[in-house]
């Protein structure tokens, strides 16, 4: 019989991968902020609780799934009475993307409760979260990835050992979407140069991906920046924000100069500033546009309608 | 029968391009500045003559293969007996990477003769035009791309139609090359950052093929930048700062910032004022270890050997 | 009389500026973390003591010169103890440069205990400190500004008002450290320029000030990167590359895109994955040399024996 | 008696130095482009001609005042009628900023007629050229300098000499101007971050010319970029693009990697294509503000008007 899964944050990526594992016969026990999300997840099955303590199973598994190193501070490392509740022998799988750093301290005071803490971020947005074709990373002690990996294997088409480093899976997560990133401020300023000299911007992303840049992150990023198209925002610009900020700080403790996380971050800020951490993280781009003097994307409805 | 194809330049690429023709059963008729590499493709029986304009096949098609727009325009552009002596209804297809400006300026001058003037610019390394298996852009007047097209499919595993603008191949090429740099760039900083945090760079190249980055240039480059082997120089250091000042030169003249096209400029600059011009263009990337405090790359022999 | 004045951190710019409290007639109660450095002023006359709480003086004036926000935090502002004992009516006058949140959160957290928070960050090196010719930046609540402009004369040749908000005085002196790096990279690039073009560094250097440049920044630092003279660090790097750390945190929380505050921070982090953290801060000019394909500049003594 | 001096270029700057010229008692023959611009000088007692090369008086003084590397090599470099009246013994004098390479392609080429050709390129604005308060850079060879020094005194309050090269001063006055450049950019991005933390522009900058960065730069350009006043266009945003541009140029021919002078280009290009070629090059301030979220500044009036 399957172990009972407690499962913290059912944002967007939260709530696909805790019906994954309801899908794939684990008994569930959800929590998160606000009550509204986890009612679907409610209809098929899992366990709602109203404290995040309660969805503990002593030497069990938790998995979290939380906005950033601030609230996962919050709501699991400052949490006493839930790492009491979980360990000795328990497990917090972290899939969020946060800074090695953080993933290394929460380790830390995890152990003083006997509980593990494995960092496993995960790649994809949430379509793939939603057809568990999610990619993870996953770092911290052997017995713990090893007793993880059923369950992040019911989340994703590929999981990726990292070794014993609780940071390791988390520096490899930022790579990822700073290559992400990188490859959109490419594509944005090559489409433009395109652009103003006679040449369709849709054309050059689809020669991309006919000859050299065949694979998923320049056919649909490609597309999307060539049509201009950043709604809805599958993975917003304030989270892109964020990560590339997590790329910095971890670039400065390590003592990397990384100019063009430089560049990416001055460009998402810019764009942050202007009403447009709503969009999509492609929309980013509109950032080149403008500077090209070309018309700039609306900001988001969600952003319009907050204000 | 097949037609006489006269062909000027036979360099890394040329020379395996002209090789094909003659593959393909083209009487091929050849010319190079310096002679020394004239002799394997007679062998072959290529006719080899002296001086540029005796390739020319009156009426025919004239293919080049030439290191930069200066040396281009030299030995095709200004040539008035060689420009003669193929119009009217001669074509000359100009497979380097130069500036859109220098196409259409070159169609312009070319037009006085009768003589069509085709970019087609190609992607691929010596080894991928040794296998016939090159990306070619082709753009220029619709009757000469009909007739250019067999010989072009002798050279490669595709072509693209760009259209009537001589210069939109070029400006095609140019993005894709600034890509590929980008790629680079992004590579050596992300494979840096996770090294001086404990992560091996060979993993992250790995992890990158297995995931979102499944395509040619991230496995290729990925390899060369994560093992940071920059020798031999396939496509030399020296190359890609040619190719990205074009780019800026191109950018400007359109009044498009590249605020990332700026920056591979300072590194590609920076490894060529280190002596670093003969490596492999994917050299740039010790620029981003050396900013690190890590080991840089040692210059090439070749240049090495020069001083 | 002269009210007692409680100094705390004698590193090389508290030590002159406890100094010149003393030449001004103040009793003066000292301590720092490592106590070598209290001697001098002991000999002086100044009361040292073992404990940071032990300075205050019940609502009297306590002065700080502290290495940065951290050290801040720690020393006074978790010090339950010591403002206890300097509130209600205490003052606490701030001359570190650290973020205007700091300066905010400190102003916030001492007012529990009656004691009002000033940030009182100065301008200039420790040989301008040693001649009371600091430029003082001075903001907090206007009642206390009041008590402790006689104190902060004692210490420089001007002070300068900047309204109630803690923060302000700190927004100013970062902005001024950032134009000041910012003039030396612009300086470390035209001389670079100069010198790999024929005309002599120094030449510039020289020109600049006695045309539009003619002013301390310039004529000061000038001299020093045209002699490419980065020891003995007055200012060390290392602090350099905290302020601008400092400038881009406070731009990333208030959304200013800085990119020349990024670019100046990929060059301070790059000279101190070099080793070159304890030169002078103009020793920064040594990247753009470097990247030159020119010498560079030699770790720091001190540096190089610490490996 | 005074010697002719021809003169020709009759912008922004030539009118005034013409002026002055006239003021000093010299003869003065003047050649304009558009006739419009002759009158007020024709008035004052030069003579008018109608072709560049009737200025010329042989084995005399030629002084330019060109828009740029281009329209000198038109008007005067290939001017073989105006190069044979003027040489041997003339010497050209000539004032534009352009590229050093130019001045030495010019040098070069005058000395087949018997002429001297002198870099004088001047720092100052149109107000300055009116006042004879112009810096001016001289180079070329001794005996020529030696000859225009009374005419360049009676165009400017200083004269310094920068040896044989005539591309040496040239490389001086793109330095200066790279620096004013940069220091614009500085205070550009200190304003905005003082400004978006509830601090006054016009304060910051206050302070600045009150403490360390007390000189004509910080005052003249900082008052105006703290109140984003950037018209009228004094010396336009387009003549900084060029200037960036050739920086940039000769930075890279001499393989010295300027990234500072980059990010200028790409801002100088931004405010180009938003069609604020006409602003007063302080303008390009307006690209911080614009990134931060902030108005920007609108249009100038004049390339509204044009369009």
């Amino acid at each position: 019989m399957r172990p009972v899964i407690g499962f913290i944050g059912l944002g967007n990526m939260g709530q696909p991968m805790a019906g994954n594992l309801l899908a794939a016969g684990y008994p569930v026990r959800v929590w998160n902020r606000s009550p509204a999300r986890v009612a679907p997840l409610a209809a098929r099955g899992a366990v709602c609780v109203s404290r995040p303590e309660e969805v503990a199973e002593p030497g069990g598994l938790l998995v979290s799934s939380l906005a950033n190193d601030q609230v996962l501070d919050e709501v699991v490392g400052a949490n006493r009475e839930l790492l009491r509740r979980l360990g000795p022998d328990g497990i917090h799988i972290s899939t969020s993307t946060v800074a090695p750093s953080t993933s290394r301290r929460l380790a830390e005071g995890h152990r003083q409760y006997g509980v593990t803490y494995l960092a496993a971020p995960v790649l994809g947005r949430p379509d793939a979260a939603a057809a568990a074709r999610l990619w993870i990373f996953l770092s911290g002690r052997p017995e713990a990835r090893e007793r993880a990996l059923p369950v992040l294997r019911a989340l994703g088409q590929g999981v990726f050992d990292l070794g014993e480093d609780p940071g390791a899976a988390n520096v490899v997560k930022l790579a990822c979407n700073f290559l992400l990133a990188s490859a959109m401020e490419a594509m944005a300023e090559a489409f433009t140069l395109a652009e103003k000299n006679g040449v369709a911007r849709g054309l050059v992303a689809d020669l991309l991906v006919r000859t050299v840049f065949d694979c998923p992150v320049y056919r649909n990023y490609g597309k999307q920046i060539a049509e201009q198209r950043y709604q809805p925002g599958l993975f917003k610009l304030s989270l892109g924000l964020k990560d590339v900020s997590l790329v910095l700080q971890t670039a400065a403790s390590s003592e990397v100069p990384m100019p063009l996380a430089s560049l990416l971050h001055d460009h998402f800020l810019a764009a942050s500033a202007k009403g447009r951490g709503d969009l999509d993280w492609t929309g980013v781009a509109g950032e080149v546009s403008e500077a090209a003097g070309l018309r700039a994307p609306a900001p988001s409805e969600a952003a319009a309608g907050r204000e």
